[in-house]
């Protein structure tokens, strides 16, 4: 089974929203209830529910990212996310697109450094207006994870 | 709307053209008037003109290419491009296709090291000959680039 | 060309499978007579007989993976294979898959580093049980390989 368009372009757009710095239509790619969380590889493994960053629903992500403009002191930097090929796991109610990433962090004046690799594991759903995330887990491959988590992956 | 296949084997062989240093293989890639620019998403946003490296047409990209394998001394070394998925922007006349990448530089004796992070932006005609590009820009993430650009990207 | 579903789903699973250590699975994508190995750009220019891994067949492969879990001792680590876009190459029963890939180490409590970069080159039987691998090529583009080659990539 191949990836539809539709959901590999949601999963394509979303990485372009992030590298452009462009919150809104990052958020755009998720349902009303949809649930974003980034965790570690090590963190899944065990079952353990704490992980880096949690939204239960659209309305706390939209928080994170006013948090993002607003609150947040962070160094300007942005990333770049370079996605591997995008695979479907399990089936019926368990389906899951899975895309490995890199993500590069690009700081002025600084050299460009790896920031963090692991996988997105999606749940989509169709609508009427397109195709949207309802669950989407960041799983990052290390746990030595830089504080400075500022911006959603 | 998904990338035609034979775009994506244009974006995909051209990068493996420029791995194997088959700079043959890659100019033909490109119409005889089309553009090639290398520059940064600094000056991109910013609208400056002056980038890295400029062709405006097919036969200037010949003169650098000829360029490379008689006039420049450069330490030898070549390129691995690796390319995150393809995606569409724009539509009508201003439709590109972006492909994200990370080229990694490879030297004899020496470790393997990130070169540079980006993004193509390209546009493209159909003829009876196959599809090639017409405009064809390069945005480098960062810049602090690498005063040993050579080898096009 | 387009690359077909089935093929680039092996391709998917068999990177999937060793990011996640499960030897099984990825044994189960090549055929008995499946032949499989690691070598380096300049030795495959050259000619050169000898590469870093070898397994005539799949009993020989699975002699490999044995030798992981029991005999082996190593410093536990696991990979993530970032895989760029997948290419055709020749016609016929000339034909290739080619994949470059960027493979990263992950080991617990250290940052995770490129391990290699290079390009899995793919010939492919079509069975009633499904796509599986006749001939791997692992082509590793530096020479200055870690001699903690334990996993196969």
């Amino acid at each position: 089974m191949s990836v539809p368009v539709a959901i590999a372009s949601l999963i394509q757009s979303s990485a372009a929203a992030l590298d452009a710095l462009d919150f809104h239509h990052w958020l755009s790619g998720f349902t009303e209830y949809g649930q974003y969380h980034i965790t570690t590889a090590d963190n899944q493994r065990q079952g353990l529910p704490l992980g880096l960053m949690h939204a239960l629903n659209k309305d706390q992500l939209r928080d994170r990212i006013a948090s993002i403009s607003s609150v947040n002191v962070y160094e300007p930097h942005r990333y770049r996310h370079i996605l591997s090929q995008t695979w479907i796991k399990g089936q019926g109610l368990e389906l899951q697109y899975i895309t490995p990433f890199a993500v590069y962090r690009i700081t002025p004046s600084k050299p460009t450094i790896l920031f963090v690799t692991g996988e997105y594991q999606d749940r989509v759903e169709y609508s009427h207006s397109g195709v949207r995330f309802t669950y989407r887990t960041v799983v990052l491959d290390n746990d030595m994870i830089d504080t400075l988590l500022a911006i959603p992956l």
